[in-house]
């Protein structure tokens, strides 16, 4: 099996640099607009053998050195009694937005079997990759879920969620905690039925002050890295805009934090301290650039990260619909290439 | 004249500190929403009377220590031919945007006669103020000016900017140059007609890495300042998400940087070195929150401050549109209050 990322994560020599891509399996790929042609994000999700097939298609395609399942970071919002769905272009919509203390209530912590599918998703996916590479696990972080949850959707300024965190802090931290319980029986699912590998995405969580993350976001999260601690995974812990965050992430746990574009590879990783690997950190509309372009600042990242045991590349956030293909394949050759030892 | 704020700007010791806000005069306020009503933001900006009388709005409802004059930071591209209008809830929109090195090299560069509307506003609010408090003008920043022009709107990505920058870089720095000395005329125009300040706004530049930024904007930025330094007003260079930039836009200069509520005030200034003031940094948010939440926020930011001269409160970025009018009145009396030398 190529281990490669395995052992970055817990920080062990490699022969070169592993990459994969946030949303490697996604829109910029024919073999995905096919299959989401005749099925929705939801359906793929919950059919265990699309999710599967969807997952192997960058596999199939790339030299990539991780697999991460198919699925979205809302799932675990469903059996809460939030209604999902998505509109085409708009992102997700949650119909039930949870805007008062009686919301929270309401919303149930369950053991998460109405999630079996993702579990089952993650042992078709084991079996058709064969041991080839890894398979990673994932979910939304409590921070991101409830920012969804309050807002129905997507936020550009986060007014409602805010609200309830200023304004009703009893109802943010039962919330919070509801959705640290349920994030960690996933996850915990999604470990036991084959993932080797999980990370936590706490995408927006960067429009926070140092402050309202460590009174609001810290406790939660950390119970969730508690909870998981003796799986035998590696956890990795995962945000975009987090700059002045970094520090705190890492107290709040995971083996791998992920970094955005918008800092030095090395200057986070020396904020971070030496006991930790990073993946990162490339942004993702550098793929849209000229392959000399890409390749310097790969060659930038690679330099910064100076073959130190513990650096997985990756974009700083997913890959975008109209990415092109034979651009990812070029990036993933040259992380390979210009990193042998 | 209350000139806490050009003290403060100065690094000069104050009574206690100066505190305006970013879009003072704007939809959260009555009288605004009464102007708004019967012309368009582009009839008020390019009327001088209205302009001034909305410019004076706040500064007749609340004891602010300065007031900025009603415009855009979109204004520039107009006289370089690119047609800018505003769609209710949608933003700008640029109906003919920059996409290759044929579009910037049609762009024209004026003296900025076409922009002498705003220079009458100034001498009109200036004269209405009566020298209570000082006449902040602004301009957009060269990147961020670039952002709306190519991608012909607000974005989320930058992809369309960030593809010209990557892809075509003779063709993104011959925009810039063009941008830069547009801006640098509009500042000056603006000084010379009465604003006792100016703030140069790259709102959006922290979607760049800080390579990227000292690669693709500092030198365009550098010039601006540059070509300012001998009007004597104090020079304001603000933006969002620049934490990792912020000792790059210091270089670019400036008297005073703004910083948003990402960072702690204390952190930044002490990054950014003794010889600079700052301006910030409350969460625009925090507006919508209780009044005793306000305040211990308002108690944090002074205290990071510490009465350290040369400190400017104001908001990371712009009043939102819904913010409570009666919380506003109360942040500016907390301001005054807590920080009473």
């Amino acid at each position: 099996m190529n281990d490669r990322f395995l052992k970055a994560c817990r920080r062990e020599p490699v022969d070169c640099t592993p990459v994969w891509f946030m949303r490697q399996a996604g829109r910029y790929m024919k073999e995905y607009q096919a299959v989401r042609a005749r099925h929705s994000i939801l359906e793929v999700c919950k059919t265990p053998e699309l999710a599967a097939q969807v997952t192997l298609q960058p596999i199939e395609r790339f030299p990539l050195d991780a697999a991460i399942i198919f699925a979205d970071i809302l799932l675990p919002l469903e059996p809460m009694g939030l209604n999902l769905s998505f509109t085409e272009g708009e992102g997700p919509v949650i119909h039930n937005p949870v805007r008062d203390r009686a919301a929270v209530e309401r919303l149930r912590v369950t053991d998460g079997d109405e999630l079996e599918y993702v579990a089952q998703a993650i042992r078709q996916a084991r079996k058709a990759l064969a041991g080839r590479v890894p398979l990673i696990g994932f979910a939304g972080a409590p921070f991101t879920l409830a920012s969804y949850a309050i807002e129905g959707g997507g936020s550009r300024n986060y007014i409602e969620t805010k609200r309830m965190m200023y304004g009703e802090p009893d109802a943010w931290h039962r919330f919070m905690d509801k959705l640290a319980r349920i994030v960690t029986g996933y996850l915990r699912r999604q470990i036991r039925a084959g993932a080797q590998a999980v990370q936590l995405f706490d995408s927006w969580v960067g429009c926070l002050s140092p402050s309202d993350y460590a009174e609001y976001v810290l406790p939660h999260v950390q119970l969730i890295f508690e909870g998981l601690k003796d799986e035998g995974v590696p956890l990795i812990h995962f945000g975009t805009g987090t700059t002045t965050l970094l520090t705190l992430m890492r107290k709040a746990g995971g083996h791998v934090i992920g970094l955005d574009w918008r800092v030095h590879l090395d200057d986070a990783w020396a904020q971070l301290g030496g006991e930790v690997a990073v993946q990162g950190n490339l942004d993702p509309v550098l793929l849209f650039a000229p392959l000399h372009e890409i390749e310097r600042r790969v060659e930038e990242i690679l330099r910064r990260a100076a073959n130190r045991p513990g650096h997985i590349f990756n974009l700083g956030h997913g890959i975008l619909p109209k990415t092109p293909v034979e651009h990812v394949a070029a990036t993933v050759e040259m992380v390979h290439k210009l990193s042998q030892r």
